[in-house]
């Protein structure tokens, strides 16, 4: 990471860098879980914290519409804020890594990268196909959270981070974390899913097959080959703006858009009678979406989340898939979380347990729905203390095992 | 009500006729809640059981995508099954509804009209307006619950029923039978609200936002007016099945498509990967529909709902809303359903109770969800019995309170 700039005006540190690692030809191509070959794979990545700390590694895993920028400030996006006249937008989690923060940059090295099938530098639907130097699109083939698993792994390989300290993520960066540890148990020390699941619920299967139906019918996504026209923004905003509400509890949707207000201000002579807030609020989040994710990517990667099935290959014995886990668990879920209910991390807990592995649950009470990993309110309330406290308790105890 | 017909392979009856009273002119128009008139409008209805009965007369409301046919076999119908080689269906609430069913037409006289602003016959968006002579389309005025509750009312008068003996619904049917305990005391004896609420929670009205910005930005809306071409049948669908996911619970939505099955038979080398069942069950849920529904007369009814709060002229306070009320009432919830929660129906029995109100309260312990109240193992289980008791002993009540 850059030192803080110092000169007047620039408040806005650390800055990052997205950098790429590209692998895989036709000699070694990367083999997906479906026995088709994807090469090359490029995988955009970035690092907060010194890599002389890889002994400390955090591998930190994003959900289903993030991307690598976790922390700090890119310097594109000072740019454009300074020339918007707004502050810039840091990365997702940074609230919960940086010097000092829960996920401290001074003593970890922490890495996040964008999952294969994504559209936010790493290889997926929209990245060009060397074959036909046009966008995969429709010809990207299927893949599955153990893919994505997979390319992340050739990078810790090529990072050169063979033992990782700590895998950590919310929502589908936590169903991943969970693919890690029973995928590659040598890998991994520790794990911290947060607010996710072992397979998806009928209901989320049912949102997200919605979701993926807007796209695929809204006119403009031509059989998913779109790159040369607008594309299916309709249909991607209208998934995305459904998929949203999921993630939000009542409370959390009342609070930003007090409903009664807005009914009496209204009235039925009112032309677009009537206009709740709730509208201005989910149309923005649709159309902002529009602007930064790709279509064929949300299918693709709703679909390898529908797909997944932790304990498929273990007869539907959970406590079986987690035989072979070797590494300590912070696992969190969240009160008012009803897409990820809190039942589902009770089942994580359990099976874990079944297996003699150490522990630490904790179903943190708030209003803020699935998405209470990312709020301020919640990091500094209780997700953060609890995920530092986990890390720094483990580091200790690693290096008392050292010296001893 | 016709006399079985007992000529051979007429198997279905009861049959029934939907009816239709037409009221209203430029000198005693309809007057809306907007105060915007309306005229002339049209109400479609149907009548089970002998008008003799009128002092025992059940207003049936239906729900949000219903109809005046509630019971009962057209001819209509039966003659395009017997065409079709199927069997013929029944009203939406024929297991409720018919001699020696829960909702006695022996004993009962029954009445169910389409709602104001619907598409089953009676007047709404896709009514033809006398002064343009084509349909009203984006002309159609807002209108809400009350306004629907008081086109009901003159269909009483018409019918030449002051008292109704019992008002009952579910969902959308049983939030107009609150509306018209409140707004007309004195001619309801007796209210069976069911899985319903007192006004739209944050995450109702997202959902439904959602679902009309599905059907206007659907590129065949056209502003509304539609009629002659194929209109926003994409988004209508979208609405539709989005909607439908609220009404099912996961265990009823797991029932219908056996999540773990199609998993397994698929795989990621299929070319439809994954095809879940459960996108047969939805696709067919929202083409269905699209067939059967008017999407101006969807924007208009949810737009009521979302609008309606029923304390809203009493400062919020529900008990003061329920002062003037003069019924007995039997409230009904359903334990797994998460659109209309059993709190919410809680809410209505504290604040009847809080103005000394005769209520009995169930909630009734169901797998199905919101939509229980139409499911023939609930209703032959559970909710057929109250309702039938509670009818039988008022009844009983009455013509002892006449012989006394």
């Amino acid at each position: 990471m850059e030192k803080n700039d110092t000169s007047p005006g620039e408040r806005y540190t650390p800055v990052t860098e997205t950098r790429f690692y590209t692998f895989g030809d036709a000699k070694n191509p990367f083999v997906l879980t479906s026995g088709k070959t994807l090469f090359p794979i490029t995988i955009a990545y970035e690092t907060y914290g010194d890599p002389k700390n890889k002994h400390r590694a955090i591998l930190v895993l994003h959900a289903l519409t993030g991307d690598a920028h976790a922390a700090g400030y890119t310097r594109e996006e000072t740019e454009k804020a300074r020339e918007e006249g707004r502050e810039p937008k840091p990365g997702w989690w940074h609230t919960m890594i940086g010097p000092g923060k829960p996920i401290d940059t001074d003593t970890f090295f922490v890495i996040c990268s964008n999952v294969l099938g994504g559209c936010r530098g790493t290889t997926g639907p929209s990245s060009i196909d060397p074959a036909s130097g046009r966008p995969y699109g429709s010809l990207f083939p299927a893949i599955t959270l153990r893919d994505m698993v997979n390319a992340q792994a050739r990078l810790m390989d090529f990072l050169g981070i063979e033992k990782i300290f700590c895998i950590i993520g919310g929502s589908m960066g936590g169903i991943q974390a969970l693919e890690w540890a029973i995928s590659r148990p040598d890998r991994v020390r520790s794990v911290i899913p947060i607010a996710c699941t072992v397979r998806h619920s009928a209901q989320n299967i049912a949102f997200y097959e919605v979701g993926r139906h807007a796209i695929t019918s809204d006119l403009g996504y031509d059989g998913g080959d779109y790159y040369e026209s607008e594309g299916p923004h309709r249909g991607l905003a209208m998934a995305r703006m459904m998929a949203h509400i999921t993630y939000m509890s009542e409370k959390s949707l009342q609070e930003r858009f007090a409903r009664r207000l807005q009914i009496h201000e209204a009235s039925p002579e009112d032309e677009d009678f009537p206009q709740f807030q709730v509208n201005s609020y989910l149309m923005h989040q649709g159309s902002s979406f529009v602007d930064r994710f790709d279509a064929n990517s949300y299918i693709v990667i709703t679909r390898a989340l529908d797909y997944y099935d932790i304990s498929a290959d273990f007869e539907d014995d959970l406590s079986q898939a987690f035989s072979g886990v070797d590494a300590e668990f912070l696992v969190i879920s969240f009160s008012s979380d009803w897409h990820y209910p809190s039942r589902d991390s009770k089942t994580i807990v359990n099976a874990l347990r079944a297996n003699d592995i150490d522990v630490t649950y904790s179903d943190i009470s708030t209003d803020w729905g699935h998405d209470s990993f990312l709020i301020k309110e919640v990091i500094d309330g209780k997700l953060g203390p609890l995920v530092h406290s986990f890390l720094n308790n483990l580091d200790r105890e690693l290096a008392d095992a050292n010296h001893a």
